[in-house]
C-alpha cells in the first residue's frame, strides 16, 4: 500500500461520525467454496430465454445510454403491479408500486420518510440482520422486541409491545429470516390495529410460503401497511438488485420526496422487466426449492438436528455446542453456510439437490464430530 | 383513480416526517420536446462498439444473475482508477476508489458517514441543487455562502466562511454547475487549509474544463479531501447510474460502514467496465462539445445575451425581466432548457450541431420578443 496515495492516513484520522467507530461493514463473507448456502440465493441459473431477452432489452437501450433514465420507471412499475396482481389475487396498479436498488434501498427510503431523527422503528428479533443498520444509517432509533423461545411471532405479544412503545415505524418479517416462519394474517392486523405509524411487512421470501401475501391487507390499512419485496431470492435475480413495495398511492407519493433522482438506471429498468417477463420460468424453481427444503429437514432430523420449521428457501437447524466452530467445519468440509449470531444455530440455503447432498454429508460428518 | 387500493388515503393522512411535508420531489420536467437542452446529458450516443461491448457483456453475466454481485466492485474499481491514472497523471489505485449509482448516491454516502444530524455542510451558491437536498436526506444542516455576483468563487473569501463556520462538510462544485466556471487549484488549497473537516470537490464536469483536477491534491491533503465525479456527462452514461470518487483509501474504509451492501448490480458494473473500454471513443465528443460551448456563447453574445464563461457542457446566460417566462417561450419553439431558479438567467447545455441551431434560432425570437 505504501505506493498509494493517502495509504498514510488511517480510518481514524478521519472525522468519521462517533456512531460509525468501530463498527464492520455489514456482509457475509465472499468465500470461493465450491457449495455456497450462505445468502439465499436461488441455485439454479436463469432460463435461456431470459438471458436472450435481457441481452436484447440491453442492447436496444444501449445507443440511448447518454440519456438519463425514465426517473419514476413507470413501465417497470406496471409489470411489477401486474406480476403482483397475478400472484395475490389482489389488483395492483402501478400508483401502488416503488421499486429501488435491492430491497434495502426501499426499505431505506421508507425509514427516511417515515423514520429519522427523533422516531423509532421497531423489530421482531432475531430477523433481517439489515434492519438495525438502515435503521442506525437513517438515525432512526432501533427498538428491538423479543420473537417466542420458538423464533415464531406471537401476534397479541407482537401488538401490545406496539401499542406500548408506539415506534413510527415496525417491521415484520415474514417469512421471516433467518428462522423461516411466516406470520398469519391475523398476526399482522394485530400489529395494523395497534400501530400509531407505518407497518413494513418484509416479504423478501414470500415465493416460498403458502401463506397469503399482506398485500390483500393494504385495502384495509392505506395509511399505515407497506409491503417490501424482491426479486433477489424467488426470482433469480440477486444480481439484478431490485427490490419493491407495494403500498397506497400517497406511501409512493411520500418516498419521492426522498429518492435519489434517476435512482434507477436504464440498465436495471430493462433487465428486470425482462426478468418478469420470465417469471413463469423462473418460478417453477420455486416448488423444487420448496421440496428440496423438506428434503433437508427431514435428513437433518434424521442426524439429530433440530431444524427450525421454515416458509422460505433456508433452514436454521442446531443445536451447536459453538456454533462458530461448527461453521467452520462446513467450511473445511468446502460448504459455506451463514452464523447469523443465534447462539446454538447456523442457517443453510437451500441448493439443488447436489448442493444439498454436499451440505447434508457435511452435516453427518459434523453430527459425528459433536457426538464424539 | 377509484379502482386504485388505497387511493382514499391523502399524503397528508400519512405520519410524514415534518420537515418533508409540503416539498415537491426533486427532477427537471421529462417533456417530450424535439431539442431536450435540460439534463446536461451529452448529445451524442455511445460509439457502436461501445453498445455491441455492453451488449456482450451483459449477455455473459445474465447466466449468474441469481447471484449476488461483487459487494466491493472491485474489477469496476480498477479500471476507475486506470481511467482516473490516465486522465490526471496522478498514479491512483482501485483502493483510492469508491463507486455507486450515480455520484448522488456517493454523495449521500459521504454526507452519511462524515455529515448527519449535529453536523454541517457549507456550498457555494448558486451551485447543484442537489447538494442541500442530499444534506436534508441525510440530516446535515445545510449552511450556505454565497459566490461573488459574477458566480466565480473568490478562494480567499471562502476560505474566510470556511474557517469562520467550521462546517463538517464543505462541498465545491468545479465546474460550477449551473455556472459554469471552475475552481482554481489555489481556491481549492485556501478552502482545504481552513477547512476542519472533509472537503467535497464535485467534479461531475472536469472533462470538459482544461484546468487540472483535484485529484493531484489527495496526496496532499488524504484526511480531507474526497473527489467525486461521474459517468453521466463527458462518459455519455447518464443512463448506466455510475458516480464514483478519489480519495485516500481510508475514507473508502468509511464509506463501506455507510452503503447499501451490493449496492451496485452485476449489469450496472459490468456496463460501466464496458463504458470505460470505450473511453477513448466516448470522450472524442469532449472536444465537439466544447467548440460547439465556445460557438454558442458567440452567437448568444451576438443576440444582445450575456452568457457566464462556462468551463463545462452547459451555459448560463441572460438577462431576463422573467426568466421563467423566456423559459415558457422556448418551450413553445420545442426547445427545453431549464430555469434553474437563479433570477434573469437560464441554462442551456451543449447539444449536437442541429440542437445548438435549433437553440440559437429559438434565441434569436425570445430576444426579439424581449426587444419588442
Amino acid at each position: 500500500m505504501n505506493d498509494v496515495i493517502g495509504a498514510g492516513t488511517a480510518l481514524s484520522d478521519l472525522p468519521l461520525r462517533e456512531d460509525l467507530r468501530g463498527r464492520s461493514p455489514y456482509g457475509a463473507p465472499q468465500l470461493d467454496v465450491s457449495v455456497r448456502l450462505n445468502t439465499n440465493e436461488n441455485p439454479f441459473p436463469p432460463p435461456e430465454g431470459l438471458v436472450a431477452d435481457v441481452t436484447a432489452s440491453v442492447e436496444e437501450l444501449a445507443t440511448s445510454l447518454n440519456r438519463y433514465p425514465d426517473r419514476d420507471a413507470v413501465n417497470l412499475r406496471e409489470d411489477l403491479a401486474a406480476y403482483l396482481t397475478g400472484a395475490t389475487g389482489v389488483t395492483v396498479s402501478a400508483a401502488n408500486v416503488w421499486a429501488a436498488n435491492g430491497s434495502n434501498e426501499v426499505l431505506q427510503q421508507i425509514l427516511q420518510a417515515f423514520g429519522g431523527p427523533g422516531r423509532s422503528a421497531l423489530g421482531f428479533e432475531p430477523s433481517y440482520s439489515m434492519h438495525p443498520i438502515l435503521a442506525a444509517g437513517t438515525r432512526t432509533e432501533w427498538s428491538p422486541a423479543p420473537r417466542r423461545a420458538d423464533f415464531g411471532l406471537d401476534g397479541a405479544e407482537a401488538a401490545r409491545v406496539v401499542a406500548e412503545r408506539r415506534p413510527d415505524v415496525v417491521l415484520v418479517t415474514s417469512p421471516n429470516n433467518p428462522t423461516g416462519q411466516s406470520a398469519t394474517l391475523e398476526d399482522l392486523r394485530a400489529v395494523l390495529d395497534a400501530a400509531p405509524g407505518i407497518v413494513v411487512v418484509d416479504e423478501a421470501y414470500v415465493e416460498f410460503s403458502a401463506r397469503p401475501s399482506a398485500v390483500g391487507l393494504i385495502e384495509q390499512y392505506p395509511d399505515k401497511l407497506i409491503v417490501s419485496r424482491t426479486m433477489s431470492k424467488a426470482f433469480a435475480f440477486a444480481g439484478g438488485r431490485l427490490g419493491y413495495l407495494a403500498a397506497a398511492p400517497a406511501v409512493i407519493e411520500a418516498l419521492l420526496l426522498v429518492r435519489l433522482p434517476y435512482h434507477l438506471s436504464m440498465v436495471t429498468q430493462a433487465a428486470a422487466r425482462a426478468a418478469l417477463r420470465h417469471a413463469r420460468g423462473t418460478l417453477e424453481s420455486v416448488q423444487a426449492l420448496v421440496d428440496e427444503r423438506e428434503r433437508v429437514m427431514r435428513s437433518l432430523r434424521e442426524l439429530g438436528f433440530a431444524p427450525v420449521p421454515s416458509d422460505a428457501n433456508f433452514v436454521l437447524f442446531g443445536p451447536f455446542a459453538d456454533a462458530h466452530r461448527a461453521w467452520e467445519r462446513y467450511l473445511d468440509s468446502d460448504v459455506l453456510i451463514r452464523d447469523v449470531g443465534i447462539p446454538g444455530h447456523l442457517r443453510v440455503t437451500i441448493g439443488t439437490p447436489e448442493e444439498n447432498d454436499a451440505f447434508l454429508a457435511a452435516s453427518k460428518t459434523v453430527s459425528e464430530e459433536i457426538s464424539q
